[in-house]
């Protein structure tokens, strides 16, 4: 179960309101790159862990529960952007900050503004929602929680990866030196979450130990002869070498090869379609199609 | 740009067809953990590669035209599991492979196999459509291209694995020989794509050179004191010991510590309602909360 | 605007409640094939209407306000299929009409049943909701309004055909009269449609004068010497001749022929990544990728 | 059954046409908190009324049939936002109206605003969508009809509340006096729907009568001594006193207290890992954490 | 910010596993009715809560925390319900609590067992996901935030009104005494949280103070002839009389009273099609449509 | 199964680079109307085809596998779109192309800019995404393989038609004689596809012979009498006469007429709640709706 303390994980402080900032920082809290996802996803793997004890359980929960602060973070430097104190001096704020000097004046430029606050404007009025910068709303989907500890660990490993990637497009996209310390310290979280998950890996024996995933498989079951070749698709038959071309796998239980890929199987042919199944005459009598037209 | 050939990668047969397992394969059509995301997510990371040279974006297109094929495989498997070949056998067929045996016969099993095969018998007529094996159609927003090379093969090797896992769990639900035979091969191919992404990473230096993805964000700009601390956040102050509580990090930039979650923030106040905001009145004047009863 | 009468647009009756085919019914209700779908298609068609005159959109206004009553009738008959009279009798009737039967016997039925009706028995208590058969709820992304007249047209044959396949699989899948006579005027009102909307394109020039859609776009500017080949990508150079390989096209404006496709483009170069874009540094600097190892 | 009537429900007249209006308004058609959502929503509560009588189910299509004319009136009103008399007028009109008096002039404003108004100008041709001010289309999800009267009515006075809400907001954000005529008739309606599914609450009880919701569940099947008590989750035992923590309560069936939140469960530990269930070997032998490293 | 316990809020026990009410319990889960919804609701609503001062903003983050657990006791009884000890009695286990008993034996009733339960056993190897009894995942959209407190408020009252008709159908549903007393404690907390919100509503001067939602938005500025009319769109004028068509409204600022709905406003009449977009000629050439045929 | 070749199906360039045109691109690609719509449906139209003989099943993928080479181009096209070579001359070149000319200057024209691009700028990293151009990403429930050959021709029809109103809108909304080359071949081809799908339900008999679809259905079992009657639901009786209101039927199997839309059925009554199914006590009793008040 769970407590709340009041106060936030570390300080969110806007100097300069940008609601134009505001929509962008949806991205981290309902994109798929967002905090959300990483919360609910750390959630639900520890909800479902199986073994080995319960430590993984625990170590999932942690980092779940300070996701959960983070989404808090960004939540509230959404409604900061998007405020200032007096209404009147909000609209000059609006037009100094953001329109006004890059439109080059005129009479409203508040109403090109609302044109692109659409959620923020009139769904939530001047706050943050559970959606994305383009105002598409997060859906639970992305939670990865296979049941399956190493592929979890790799899916962690790319929501933090492109988690990051994100967070320092935003803190490229801002001169605020409050939001540049929200995201300073997003981002090096991030860092520390992609090695823990790789951490985890390690100490499931590394690559070598947990690949293929799942490691469960009997090798014997599967199609051993392709399991390591690199296969070809391209028409002239050429391909970029590199390491997975060549030398042993990385799993250590192969040796790579190159495969110029070829129809193994014949063109399947179906059975007509049944007479009660709402196909056409012409699929039911399986009339060759020689004799169509 | 593409060509086809009418056969198929690897000949699919179906010795005894199973219409529950035709729908339990749509999980590996369109499931997330499916074949058109893998096809998707490899064909968009290419088209979007930016250097090193078009290495990469070559190595994507050569798999991404792979799994299309698996695509084409697994449909026509789906297709050859709704069928047998003249209708009236096909009802015995039915009864005799999955309704019969299971339900202790009974005047109609069609009409429950019926209530269980929603899309495949009203939709689409006995055949595979790009959905999932709850009927959900898959939604291209798990097509992840982040830009960054290092956090797309990450991405790949968490979608090969989930996608290993769900394989195996086919392959594990079925007793059908011409069915393990063609799960036996896909489930070789996500070995070998496991360790191709893994080997890109080895290209680009390994753990020790792509982390913290971005590497290309100066670390200066991260808040550091935090970038390798584990958090807690157990009321109790415990937490689950392990590689990432101590010993140099995995990415060799740092020291892995523990540090107990804290509030370092204050709480949040944001100002009173916009009186054109759509609020009411009791938030615009901002009565303090204690005169409000 | 609108106006209801309290009564059904024909008789809904059910003569043997049968709850697996209620769920089924939800296909044709909230169903991509189904009246949600034609309804506020023809009603969102209608609002963006513009010229000739205001006919055709009194035209789609018609149709769109029988589909509503479409909607009311199949509802119903999701409600009454769910339902029997005295409770005791309906745990009977649940066990004869549906379960019993197939499954022979046993100590409770509905549990399995239960099992299989989720949102009917979870979400809705007994009646229809508007999902499909999958319990996948309808999203209004299906309702195609191009501002094209002939386009929307073609939309609309599409929508009623793929609707009254739906239907006559529906149809196949009852014995009950009561369905049977609701589904046979639904299927009858689907033909009128379809013929409904083409007799429009016969109003706008028939094929030769609508085609090609848009026809308002200049010939000139499109690339006429692909105009009305078709393209082979078989690696073989195969093609299945046909109506549309030689002969002058269905509009009237061209002569079908074949072309063997292939690459008329080079293969691109996109350039570096941009310092501040969250790539990984080998994709700034554009290493080439043979020194990438 | 359904009747329309060509003539809208009230003129909708547009003084100034302003497409970046236009595409706030799609909000109030396919947003969460629109039109499509409190038309269908009725019409399904309608159709799956049971008991008392059919009054409710009556009532239910009246509003529902009423909103369905609000659809089309905010449909028109969209649809003429987008529009003016001449090509040539048009470009000189979105100059003045929108981009030109905000940008301060330039060569192309219509650019600009083509890259604002994505599904207007490309999909549907200058006229209105079923999907929200950011594109996102409408999903039936929101369509609530419970089975349970009483909580239906809540969920219609929440969406008549927050409907309202978004209209006024609509209403601040123009100056257009046919705009704001509609928009103030629509807030009228809204505050009606609101008095009117209250008095359905009346009707049944009041909030003692009603509640809780559903009140056929019989409260000796409830933990009780947890239900008319405050749950605090704050790590220091605070609380934010108010009519909730003391006193009777709402539904004059206990007394509110406060309790604070405590686990009172145990940590669970679920069984191992299934040998064929896609699981890494580590989590099926369940070797214990502590040994793990 | 937040803490954890590894512990649960209350004990979860599952007597005697039972997947098909596993997947039954993921709609208390991720149904539009459960608990990610009420959670991720009140957190929203707490991060953007403005005046007065923070009460509410606490309030609703108690309670936010509070849900999180229960999401948590549910996930973990879906695990608990997918599960038993030894896989050899497991299957047995199955087959007597489920399927024997009820399909009169047979060779394999875990293959229709299976074919109920995709996301279960294909995604998450027996444990819960973010998803409802049908497979559907949560999507955001039905956060809702309006940033009004008084239609948040019913907002509130609305799902948990629908929750805790959720949680007593479920409750009926099973036989299971674990189950059982989980149940009845959640629905407890939704009796609490009924009568919460409701109390918030009576601090903010009740239905008489609220009401109409927002009370910010002058009056004067609505159709005040239309404010409190029941508005009867029946063809043949009767209509449902009810507390809602006489008497004073339930706000106290207006009386009730009936009017038959008629066209206030005339055909709309959009502009042609503008040449370039994308129309048919006939639709911008505007010819008349008595003479199109 | 498939091949690729790394070069392009047709020369894709851009003269110059514009990051909104970028954006209304990305409608072509992940749009209802775009090509992964066309590619996808083309394909598992031809995973499903029965009789007569593979012919379609050929013609499909054919046409399936040209159309994923236009994603491929349109992708290419988005991400040159979204470049210039060096960094400074880019915010030069954005500063020029797009907003300088538009705005009239300003500080920083770049800001308002990002704020237009979400996903191409935070997600992708100037690159391609399969979203429309709102960012709504593709959904696959927009494939239609209706398992009946004539259904999905007019699918196809209706998607190529779509797809070419989009291309010629796209075509217009640019000066860039790059793009207008890609898109004028675009708009060829999909002439090309109307006329080739057509030419398919010529083979198929014509619309005589392919209609009503499904043709396998027995006209005996619709509800002939009203197959060929146009319904009138206006409240006056009037109706637009026009080609489907009088002679024979566009499938030559009936004649058309008009009825004037009445109720046929009775006000349907609903059995009441269950006592175990979570209604309100009211609706399980049934008291009739004049003794409720």
């Amino acid at each position: 179960m769970f407590y709340h303390d009041r106060r936030l994980q570390r300080q969110v402080t806007v100097d300069k309101p940008d609601p134009l900032f505001a929509r962008m920082l949806q991205q981290a809290i309902g994109g798929v790159e967002g905090e959300i996802r990483v919360c609910m996803q750390y959630m639900f793997q520890a909800y479902g862990a199986r073994g080995p004890s319960n430590k993984y359980r625990d170590l999932l929960l942690h980092t779940a529960t300070e996701e959960l602060g983070h989404i808090e973070m960004l939540a509230t430097a959404v409604a900061l952007n998007l405020e200032t104190a007096p209404t009147e001096a909000q609209e000059q704020g609006a037009k100094d900050a953001i329109v006004g000097a890059v439109m080059g004046g005129g009479e409203s430029p508040r109403h090109v503004l609302e044109g692109m606050l659409h959620k923020q404007l009139l769904s939530t009025g001047m706050s943050a929602h559970p959606s994305d910068s383009d105002g598409v709303p997060f859906d639970m989907s992305h939670i990865y929680a296979s049941g399956n500890l190493a592929a979890d660990m790799y899916c962690n490993v790319a929501a933090e990866s492109t988690g990051r990637v994100l967070a320092t497009r935003l803190y490229n996209a801002t001169a605020d030196a409050g939001m540049k310390d929200m995201l300073g310290f997003l981002i090096a979280r991030d860092a520390m979450h992609q090695n823990q998950w790789l951490a985890v890996i390690e100490e499931l024996g590394g690559e070598a130990g947990a690949l293929p995933i799942p490691n469960s498989f009997p090798e014997a079951n599967q199609t051993n002869e392709h399991a390591y070749q690199f296969f070809s698709t391209s028409v002239d038959g050429s391909y970029p070498a590199g390491r997975y071309t060549e030398g042993p796998s990385i799993d250590g239980k192969g040796e790579f090869s190159v495969f110029q890929a070829q129809p193994m199987g014949e063109e399947p042919v179906l059975g007509p379609a049944r007479p009660d199944s709402g196909a056409q005459n012409e699929q039911i009598g399986a009339k060759p199609a020689q004799q169509i037209p």
